[in-house]
């Protein structure tokens, strides 16, 4: 298995920046092929000292880093990051891996 | 449910980072109580351009925020907290939060 994992920093408007992203960019990012699930934070995204500098967590699931490598050249994959420029206004950090339990 | 991430920054010695982790930082976390689930990166972290900053990811799985912040309290999971100075060596980042399927 193996994940995508947005990090979105704080944005210049958080209520906005939320209206998108359920109504707007999360059934774009649905689309995407070879998803398997997708979770997204709920509430603040916090540190064990307090707040941090992200506003939004999403975590999406893939077989292996071969179906994420292919998600991102897909159609649905590049209409997904390009929509990020539409809501990101803090900037987002993505990381991709390969996972497993221990 | 929710959710612990850390995110480990490039250590100085990856390999002896990785033998730490696995032969004596995991045993250690795996004792943290509430824990449901633990899961960790395998391989390179990587972000769509090339390498991240990052060189593990573990996510740690709770019932709810409320579990974490009585792991945070726990004997255990104070042991798991102060083991990270012993291979973090280029630091580390938590975030917590609540999570849901979209």
């Amino acid at each position: 298995m193996a994940r995508l994992v947005a990090l979105y920093r704080v944005p210049n408007d958080a209520a906005s920046f939320d209206k998108y992203y359920f109504e707007t960019h999360a059934p774009i990012a649905k689309k995407i092929p070879g998803l398997r699930k997708y979770e997204v934070s709920k509430g603040p995204v916090g540190t064990p000292g307090g707040p941090s500098a992200f506003h939004l967590v999403a975590t999406l699931h893939f077989d292996d880093l071969a179906a994420i490598q292919s998600a991102f050249a897909s159609v649905e994959g590049r209409a997904a990051a390009a929509d990020m420029q539409n809501f990101a206004s803090g900037g987002a950090d993505l990381l991709m891996f390969e996972s497993g339990e221990v």
